[in-house]
């Protein structure tokens, strides 16, 4: 990648230029310790392993908000006279901001890159004008386009749902947002079309059909993929799980929830799923778990990376630090042979007291680092440790004989008992779980 | 239901005779409040509706040990020389206190009825022999099985599973005692057989193939499905989802996962879902939600009945005393017609520190009285309130025309832009959760 | 109280009129059901025990935004053409609704009822402005101020704490609305003054000194309590804990840990604990269970009453129609001899999705309906049911004798020792929690 | 430490030896990577910062019981004939491991050192015959005694509390066991005395009165203080804090409520605390912040360390092996001038799962290491980063001038004001969390 970045009219990030790799002994807060874009890991640079992104919303629009108070960051991008000078600056604070950070690739929703507007025509004019300002943005500095994706929970006309509105006029007014947004994913050439169903869900069970809701979901994401396919976009549709908030359930509430719900609706050929870390963690499970049961069903396609604290029950939406996470997650995903089209899209945002600019290029430092270390550690648990022959070995049994056969379905009930007769009370084998664990610490520390 | 109840050789609860109905004004803690088994409610008895069951292993088994103690109560059944006199000792306590009770079913695991062994042919054995008392006892007094299952966690072979351990010998010996509670289930009239899967899951992810395990849990419930259908056994098979514990994370996690699994492996005509509501709230669930996820499914079979804490993130296993989360299931089952062969089982336990016999009764008169007013409220909350209007209304759109042709996935994505664009912004509509709140409040207080 | 109304200029809430009370029967959602302003309980009426107040940030200045999308109420009285004709606009909607509802108190924070500014100048003179219309309100109605407070959130400034701000500057510019705040509530003739601390603990404990921050939280409520106390304030200054939200971890955590604060710092004498109930759950704890802490340590001043989902960790305020919370709240309330100076305010917002006028006023209803039954039962809980007998019962041991002797102080370990073994093992005592349980039910269905 | 080991009469851990240290290359599992008892950091050998300690409870006593099965391990032990005959074999095994490991010190319980009877002589005479033993032991071997306590919660006299039971005469009970178990500590040369109200608290607030209860263990504290002191006993006692299980509520909930029980009963000259990992995170809090809360307040005493799932709402008590959580825990440790009297306790039991042998030795290596790792990482940020000049500068405003006059409690909320009014509106000043983060993961890594 080039150690050139991109400056538009005006220079949004002034004092800092192209993040440098410096190794794990460097001071410098505004380099790389670990993440080396050309480094080789079994065969490919750390950059097309890890395929980051930077998320328009968070880290060009979101100023840090929250319930209890308004944005505490005043961006220098956000002070032009019109919605559309304004979202044109941004344009350009974004495009420095990715190119002197050396990330390939960036994601958004409609409403983050062009203004939004009641009017759909004005809407769509809005977007239609800030596609071709990416575009050329795009084609100038060769940063592409992970994914794209509609803004559905936003404007109060979703606040009962989009896609699962009790009100049909309001369903039909989400078909005008997904279909400009799929035109413009396709016109910047992106990868991926991503559906988070922020208010698909309930507040109150009480005056809820959820079944009647989920069928119309379904036909919605058929038609958006009809559409979608029409046009010529051959990337993947992802649906990205999250349990709760805003609404007190949400339909895509995990991996395993959205996985049945793209069988049963024949879905699952044109759609995968982008595992978000935090949603993961307040569905009740760990980040590796969804990452894990979504690749099992063949259907991960792309990863959103942050973090949140257990101790918290909303979506915090940190920076990811953490390196068992790390690692947690390059584990399926080298094991599943990479991202394929996906990426690691870091839907993450710094805290609302982080209010320095070079706050935002530290973030991501340390979340590409981060996951940097982590895939040297799963490469090397996987390749260099014993990790997958002590695993294999676990399962031995179903490798042949009555077990293979048991596992190929050949085997009855009956078969079953013959079986456990004739070998009598089965013989005690450690989990050693512990040994597990030491053995990845062991290979963290090296 | 006949007012006599069973008594064997010993009275177990002497004292305490058939709990009568007093009605509300009551004052006796040994009376029904609420449940008046013959009460027409809606073209049925509340016995009828509500099929209440009694759980062996909580009532007449488990004497209140916990992590951090052993149990408190010396049951006077479980005192005989040998472990089958315990046993029918135990049997002839079940069957007094729940003809004493009045209720119509029971429940059990293998290892509750008859003494368990490590020699297959004992275990049998002792199986055997005690369904053949239980059959007399059911022939007496005209209680009846709602369902068997084999207690495939307690045993230190079952520790990393029992369907998806790694070891195929462990597999093996688990078809042992599914093949015997099957073949018991059968023999005593069973409605429906249950499988929980307290052990299928991992303690860690690191050592554990989860693909490669649940294909095995698949299989082996074809199995015993196919064993069970050559045997004669005509009900249910159901599911029970529980998220964790005592594993760090189970494979039927919930609802909507178990009807996921369920599907993809075609199993969905054979097995329906028991839903247990402290299982439900451990999954980040209301009790109603995961209820009416497999109702909406077609898949509710039967419920287990209990409450947690919220505070407590641990299978507390209560006697269920909540008014609201009585209503909320009762509303689900009537909505879907009734539990058809399923019914409702206290798969609840005194506190360890309940310790007197009377305890026993107490806290099951509170669950069904609980269940019993919750059958009343959503009763008339379905048939004299504007519930099912108001919430008819909401939908109303989908009913006709444009909506109804969505709906049936006749429109494309253009379609919907159209109608968009012709209907102009959507107007807002009030979700009103405050009214439908109160209305419940209203009829509850009625 | 009066059966008339406020209405102002112009009347926000035409079609509704003063609140009646109707009875259970009423199918009238804007009637009460159960609350009946003077119906006598134990000697006091209604409105006397529970001391209802209306939050006028909630239900005058929050329009229903949330962290992923804007308000979407449009309320007639935010269209003004300055900023302090919107608030004199809202004055008048918020004693409309108080009266017509029929409730004796109000609470709001300094920006709720002024508008803000950064110039301290005209930050008091808006405030000084507002507080002179809103005691000419309270001279026309005869509503009464429950308690102010001062907002030391929401403004950017307050983003790493106000009193606990590592910047002494902004402790210092929070004396100013502190100052400003109990200027207004003696003005107003306000009971009491409240703190929550909503930036008042960490986001990050790396970067924080928790010890310092607390020393110097500490010496900020003494200077407001000197002040308050030099102004001739003589109601109760309440601290109001919250666990979390919107920090990761905030100081005010729970009720004891605030208690434990207070005395550490010798405030226990001016100031009390103001007891949320979806802050105690989320930290943990049952409203009841925190209550009651505050209660023993004789600082239970008042409750913000409000409800949040077990599922959802953050705080929903929703509108409390959860009988059993409000009956576990009534027994602490009477048990202490009532709420003293304190009352009852609802800290609730209508959900986002609720846009009808209307559902202010069902929602309060609601709320109303249920802590007045909450009383209803509590009373008769404590007058007409065996509970305290119960309960007496249990600890009788410690009523005289060597158990008294111990509960003064006046045994050694020896002594205990020597009693032990002169009375042999203790015998086994039940601690009934189903027969309690049932008995709050059977009273609840009266 | 001498690397020789001791062996009883039989050798119970066979083909394990002194386990040594072999650094960061080593592939060894039965070698510390990390931990190298000489190794000096700060002036101090590892051995002598960490001072780790093994539980009696876990390592030797529980064979992997949970809730929903029995113990999977076999010891070799626990086959003598009588009770006594296997507490002595459980000694030999004890002191071989402990002095295989090379760990200083080991923690027990009454009840795990020697056989519980219902009989007071008799239990009385059990615990002084193993003190014998113990004390024989520790002589012969130089392993130390960190602390002793009494396991006031396993037997069903407890079922409803010991120092807060509602019977007096279980509080004298109790007294018993506290009374014996002092002695063993003194005779055995324990630097600490742990309480652990495991049931201290309550299942149910309905028949509970909180207030008396509490009342009661404070007397009882204050007792068994009297009476250690009177015997010798110049340690420290302490209290391990935990919110819940076994009971629905512990008295002991977190840091800040035990240190607002101390002050509040006079308590805190003698009393510290003993903060468990999983506790902390039951609790609502980071390991990190319990400490830092318990530190602040001059209260920590010693350390429980292990660790729990996010996603499991009981206490797992897994062997640490976060780096994270271990270097958060040495900050504090190192910030406060080390542990004093206290040390780092294992309490933490292989997995259920983990039945070989040398699982035992793989967890508490994988432990020592982590922990070795943290004291390495803590010791680094603060003496070679940056980490306390930048913490330092935050609070630079409160070092002199009105800053420092504030801290000290001279200034007036009127000299705030104008101190506000003079200063105009604060500049903003980031909170820096990302930095922070990254500046741990450089050290992490280094």
């Amino acid at each position: 990648m080039s150690s050139s970045f991109y400056v538009g009219q005006r220079e949004f990030f002034p004092g800092v230029g192209r993040i440098p790799f410096e190794g794990r002994d460097s001071d410098n807060p505004l380099a790389y310790k670990v993440y080396d874009a050309d480094k080789q890991i079994g065969g490919r640079s750390m950059a097309e392993h890890l395929r980051f992104a930077v998320a328009y919303w968070h880290s060009f629009c979101g100023a840090g908000h929250d319930p209890f108070g308004p944005g505490t960051r005043a961006y220098p991008w956000d002070q032009g006279a019109t919605p559309l000078a304004r979202a044109e600056a941004k344009a350009d604070a974004a495009f420095e901001f990715v190119t002197k950070l050396g990330v390939p690739y960036y994601c958004f929703h409609d409403v983050d890159l062009a203004p939004d507007a009641d009017d759909i025509g004005e809407y769509r004019d809005n977007l239609c004008h800030m596609v071709g300002i990416a575009g050329e943005r795009q084609r100038q500095t060769g940063v592409k386009l992970l994914w794209g994706t509609a803004n559905l929970f936003s404007h109060p006309r979703y606040m009962n749902g989009a896609a699962t509105n009790p009100d049909f006029a309001v369903v039909a007014r989400a078909a005008v947002q997904v279909q400009a947004a799929l035109d413009a994913t396709v016109a910047l050439g992106g990868s991926n079309y991503v559906f988070w169903g922020g208010r698909e869900g309930y507040a109150c069970l009480l005056n809820t059909d959820m079944k009647r809701e989920q069928a119309h979901l379904a036909r919605f994401l058929a038609a958006a993929r009809d559409y979608g396919r029409s046009i010529g976009f051959q990337g993947t549709f992802l649906i990205e799980p999250k349990p709760m908030e805003p609404m007190h359930h949400q339909y895509d509430f995990d991996s395993a929830t959205v996985v049945g719900f793209l069988r049963a609706h024949g879905l699952e050929q044109d759609f995968k799923l982008n595992i978000e870390a935090n949603h993961a963690t307040l569905s009740g499970h760990t980040f590796a778990h969804d990452l894990q049961v979504a690749s099992d069903a063949g259907l991960l396609g792309s990863i959103d990376a942050n973090r949140g604290n257990p101790q918290n029950g909303w979506d915090t939406d940190q920076f990811p630090t953490d390196l068992y996470d790390a690692v947690g997650a390059m584990l399926v995903v080298l094991r599943q042979g990479g991202f394929g089209d996906g990426g690691l899209n870091f839907d993450a945002k710094v805290r609302r007291e982080s209010t320095d600019p070079q706050d935002l290029f530290i973030a991501h430092i340390g979340g590409m680092d981060t996951f940097a270390r982590g895939l040297e550690v799963a490469h090397a648990l996987l390749t260099a440790s014993p990790l997958e022959q002590w695993r294999g070995e676990r399962y031995a049994s179903f490798d042949s004989g009555a077990g293979a056969a048991f596992a190929n379905g050949q085997l009855t009930l009956q078969d079953l008992c013959a079986h456990a007769q004739q070998a009598g009370e089965p013989g005690q084998r450690s989990g050693r779980q512990e040994a597990y664990e030491n053995l990845l610490n062991q290979y963290l520390l090296r």
